[in-house]
């Protein structure tokens, strides 16, 4: 069963209710410089990226004590250890920040949790209200684990309490330790009344977060301390609460360089006025995304995940790509996806991005940090996120744009990175004149197929004439004097041509062929006989005839279903191939070896609409639904897609999620309903508007801003194609740049 | 206050009674192969060294649970989280075994963990007896927390129960993943009853170790697993024990290459007779090292320290070093000191040490794993090594031993090694003439000193004239063919008049000038202006007079004496100065800044026998003792002299020792007592009884093993020195190589 809970469509909050439920669900708060990621009890690290590098600024634990003076008794509000009987305990999953509720022996408490908008920074907010009938004397503990041991040796650290703080001072100094953010500070509005500075301390040397020894004093020690290996930042505040009154105490940890900076920070960020002011901030940031894109669907689940829930997950993307690392295509299709929503900072990320490409026009795994294995998809990517960002604003001096090379100082614009990648593809073929598969492709696990520069990738095959179609696509809207693009068309179809003639195998496309020159993903293989992605890819490009697609997509019904969505690839593999790489490694159902990979069902989802099957596409987003009741045991975010499922073959977990939020399928989640099912498509000269619903789907509506004007989109379902725009109907599916207005628009379908 | 506890003689135990002491205390038991970590509890981790890596096995959680079914309650017998009111809970600290004890609910119960002499293999022994008088159905849990994800990707882990190995059985397979030992086991001599492969199901997703979920049910789930971020072994056996009967179980965790070898060694040691031959070997290993040297003195501290534990530390450092890794300088003096208590050993663990040394003369400064940074006093610890080796068992064969370099392949004989080290340390000095200092010498922490090549120690300069003089000594008693050493004692006087020249100041000598002409160690200094170990080491040679050592160990204890013990220097660096590098990053008090530094207490003791100064060495040894009432807060094990003491000056927990057991202190608080105080040394040709007792010890004698013979002496305090062999008084101080039988020595002194 899913976790209990539900969602606050006003406050666009998800409330879980159950907060056991069977793992922990994540949020994310971030900003361009802190990273926090969280469980519902508001615990998980939080992480500011400094020179690339991350530095953990506060390493998880987070936990708010009340203990009543009189009584002795206390809880811990937002975490609730000891499972006590409490009147409420929820989580509020909210648009840029966290917010625990609980009530116990009659005091109502809350714990908010808020990233500002920028700056290494967390900001508290503990929220306490007496409901009893007496007066209540209570002591507020509250803890968070600063990151302070910046090179592991324990004689460098010290903590203090500090005045000018009005909190706890964390340093580190150690010999040739460079990273200049050597300080942590944990900082209220208002004085403590104790503080302690360790774990030992504070818990006890064999104490547990759950009973800290230091709750059975009236006070908190406020020992000095040196030489930990565990610190801890708690601050007392004793508090006096007469009946239905509140009182609330905002707090701020972060990282600085200097005490002075941190008193900076401290002073600027734990103040009630500065936590209203960034929680306003935070709503407008969701409110503009709503502006930008807004839908109407027979489903409430979809609505919420359009219209708030896969923004957030594509504004998670878009910042921090894989919160490990930014991913170079991860973030590419992330921008695909989210530049309808905020096309400024897709232009800043495209170009940031892009200073990772090799002279050579591919480019490096993952930045942020450096992963440099010889991945070969990276060009694939490029004209698909510039093309959404021409097609989104019409900013074309953005190909003039130029910036350098991860291996090369030289700085050129933006078509010539474009550029560069597609004729790394085609110069990077092998015998059979398919794509030379490398180190791998969007398939990360198969990493060993091609390191000897013989094996070839089909899936790199197909993705390289779909690059090459956009590519075309856009160099035919700008002067073509910057490049020849004559030869190019017939390069493409001599692939086309390989790839029908080497790629195909009885009913489905074979994934390659590797170093050995073994066929991989093809009949007369044991494991492994077929894999999703070269089949929906092969679908969304113009390689095979609509018959033929149907038929390849009615193979992908017959062989990769099951009850939960589609496998990544039929059979798994048991056995361990260095031919193939570390997929074979990986246990039966799980990652790319037979699990319910997200991101290959929202590719299949787009190539179920490239076929005109609604149907197909929405039983499919069915399917994978975090209550989808044929798999209940997930564990996953009602309100975020996750990577994968275990598939049916894994020996334990069958359809768990492991990992939410962390996946390019929002992306495409997000492209697929609106871009595919609602058809509705930025181009260059205007909004196309060729949706693709499901019969069941009656009413539907959207408003889509664009180019300065906002289209209200009103879906009729007739059984034929036409659309009015203001009252007038056009010719084809697309609607002119309106440039202003709101504009009324009706299609028939 | 010191921990609660005793001293089981007998059993050459120590008994903690107080099992939540001021900070763990630590026990390590370990073979060639294999070393865990313990704490009183029996956690820690246990580690296998392959390939000169460590795998870790254990993670370092063992808790064995005693579940009544019928009344469901439970305790942990060897943790007791809960802290419940045990009747008994103690730890037994044995000779190569830890054992719990606990008495809870009418059930008395013991763990005891053990390492056999061989393989990778911890073996447990569970005990539990009814004390009551009704018949009681227990369920009793033994849990490890196994060490699986090897590359940390957890979907190329497993899990397992396998009936052919009675126990669990978890293997990992990685792609790129070359290290052999994939599979850890854990299992028992009978069938368990059921089983649980995961921390989730057994404490369930939100519990702690305290409470496990899984002790509700009537059986463990016996479910499978894949994919585990947290894997858990337990296994539960079903016991019905009738009034006064017991019940064990023996259990055996390890690594291997594969199942099949798993089994094996499942079998051999995951059984009765094997844990009972195993103990016994244990008991004998004790027993050995018993009769090689046992001392009566008039303290019985002193006597179990000596007798007893002192040689288990050094045992522990003979193998492993310091756990962490293998010092060259580290283990070289552990096997000086070890070398009267198994010679063999150290024959074999100096020739593997001196492959590690460079074809310059330098050696690397830690191996197991290489740790390589230009530390300089290598070469120092050779001649010391070796002398003692010769000495201990005149096998002057070994000097003719041939072995190879760190970065060069031709063998050569151990006494090249030596020469080629000696020859270092004189071609390596700066324009004073002093040796340069490099990347740091003993004192660690002064590690920018010398880098650039200009920095001179005066510590290194002393220690140099020891080992020459150390070196000179062996050469003597070699053929002169194969060395020229006409020139070396000139080139010795040469830099004894340069320590003398350049090195002195006021009342003391500096450590020495740095890259930058600066003095370290000086008045002039604000900081730092005087160090330990220069002095007492320049005390240890024949560089001054020995009216001027007195005049210099007064300047020591006036200087640097604290409550317990001496500092390693004074005052304290209280501003980080990267002239001198790390040392001066640390907090004050603390390591080498300020603190009191075991190792350097030790050489104090033994300079203070040099100039004949009993009483001293034994104020000194009584300072740094666990029970100092002058030191309350120290939390030292009793049985184990630890590396530091934290100073006066530090900002807290003054007096505190973080860290038991790793330090070079036992091997020179063992020879300071057997070699200086009592004067037994072992020389090539016979063995010196030179005294240096404190007047207050009256009853003194010592039992020593020395080239086939037994040498019972007992000395008598008279005021003036004499020697008497069965009967007949000698000439000097040294005794004649006996060679067999029992002789009894009266010395007079």
């Amino acid at each position: 069963m899913p976790a209990k809970g539900y969602f606050d469509d006003d406050r666009r909050e998800y409330v879980l209710e159950d907060m056991f439920p069977l793992r922990p669900l994540k949020n994310f708060l971030w900003n361009e410089s802190m990273l926090l990621e969280l469980d519902q009890f508001g615990m998980g690290p939080s992480k500011a990226c400094i020179d690339k590098q991350f530095r953990t600024v506060v390493c998880g634990e987070r936990v708010i004590y009340v203990k009543d003076r009189d009584s002795g008794e206390f809880f811990d509000i937002n975490r609730n250890f000891a499972r006590k009987p409490f009147d409420v305990f929820r989580a509020r999953i909210g648009q840029g920040y966290h917010c625990t509720e609980s009530a116990c022996t009659g005091i109502s408490a809350s714990f908010t949790l808020l990233v500002p908008k920028e700056d290494f920074v967390e900001m508290h907010r503990i929220l306490l209200r007496n409901d009893g009938e007496e007066v209540r004397r209570l002591s507020l503990y509250a803890y968070v684990q600063p990151f302070v041991n910046l090179t592991g040796v324990d004689a460098c650290g010290r903590a203090e309490f500090r005045e000018d703080l009005r909190g706890i001072y964390y340093t580190y100094r150690a010999f040739r330790q460079n990273n200049p953010y050597t300080d942590v500070f944990y900082a209220a509005d208002q004085s403590a009344d104790a503080y302690e500075l360790t774990a030992d301390a504070f818990f006890g040397r064999y104490g547990t977060l759950q009973n800290p020894e230091g709750l059975s004093a009236d006070r908190l020690s406020a020992k000095q301390t040196v030489f930990e290996p565990r610190y801890a930042a708690v601050l007392q505040f004793d508090i006096e609460l007469p009946p239905g009154e509140e009182k609330s105490v905002y707090l701020a940890a972060g990282t600085a360089r200097s005490p002075d900076e941190c008193v900076r920070l401290a002073g600027k960020y734990a103040d009630r006025q500065a936590f209203e002011r960034e929680m306003l901030a935070q709503r407008e940031i969701a409110d503009a995304y709503a502006d930008r894109l807004s839908v109407s669907l027979p489903d409430s689940y979809l609505n919420r995940m359009t219209n708030v829930w896969l923004k957030r997950q594509m504004a998670l993307g878009k910042t921090w790509g894989r919160v490990y690392g930014k991913g170079f295509r991860d973030v590419l299709q992330d921008l695909s996806g989210f530049v309808s929503l905020e096309a400024r900072a897709v232009r800043e990320r495209l170009l940031n991005a892009l200073q990772y490409q090799f002279i050579s026009g591919n480019a490096i795994r993952m930045f942020d940090p450096i992963l440099d294995y010889p991945y070969q998809d990276m060009p694939v990517w490029i004209p698909m996120a510039v093309g959404a960002y021409l097609k989104e604003t019409g900013d074309f001096s953005f190909l003039k744009e130029e910036t350098s090379y991860y291996d090369d100082k030289r700085k050129e614009s933006v078509f010539c990175h474009m550029k560069r990648g597609i004729d790394y593809l085609f110069s990077h073929q092998g015998r059979r004149g398919l794509g030379l598969w490398g180190g791998g492709d969007w398939n990360d696990s198969l990493d060993n197929c091609g390191m000897q520069g013989k094996g070839e990738s089909v899936w790199l095959s197909v993705a390289t004439v779909k690059a090459a179609e956009e590519y075309l696509e856009i160099a035919e809207q700008t002067d073509r004097e910057s490049c020849d693009l004559s030869d190019l068309p017939l390069k493409i179809e001599r692939l086309k041509g390989a790839i029908r003639r080497f790629g195909w195998d009885e009913d489905h496309f074979i994934y390659g062929y590797n170093d050995w020159d073994e066929k991989v993903g093809a009949e007369e293989n044991r494991e492994g006989k077929i894999f999703l992605n070269v089949q929906t890819w092969a679908v969304m490009t113009d390689i095979l005839s609509l018959e033929e697609k149907r038929a390849l997509m009615d193979t992908v019904e017959r062989r990769l279903k099951c009850p939960y969505g589609y496998l990544q690839n039929d059979p798994p593999y048991e056995t361990p191939d260095d031919h193939l790489g570390r997929l074979t490694y990986f246990s039966k159902g799980v990652y790319e070896n037979g699990s319910v990979y997200n991101h290959g069902v929202m590719f299949k989802v787009v190539a179920d609409c490239c076929i005109g099957r609604g149907e197909a596409a929405w039983e499919t987003l069915k399917m994978i639904r975090f209550d989808n009741p044929l798999n209940p045991e997930s564990g996953v975010e009602p309100y975020a897609i996750c990577n994968m499922y275990f598939g049916p073959s894994a020996p334990a977990k069958k359809g768990f999620a492991p990992q939410g939020w962390i996946t390019g399928s929002a992306g495409w989640m997000y492209r697929a309903i609106t871009q595919y099912m609602l058809g509705i498509r930025a181009d260059f000269d205007g909004l196309i508007v060729r949706p693709c619903l499901p019969a069941e789907w009656k009413e539907v509506s959207a408003v889509r801003a664009f180019r300065g004007a906002t289209y209200r989109i009103r879906y009729v379902r007739s059984g034929h194609f036409a659309l009015i725009a203001d009252g007038l109907p056009l010719k084809g599916d697309k609607i002119p740049l309106f440039q202003d207005g709101v504009h009324e628009i009706v299609c028939y379908c």
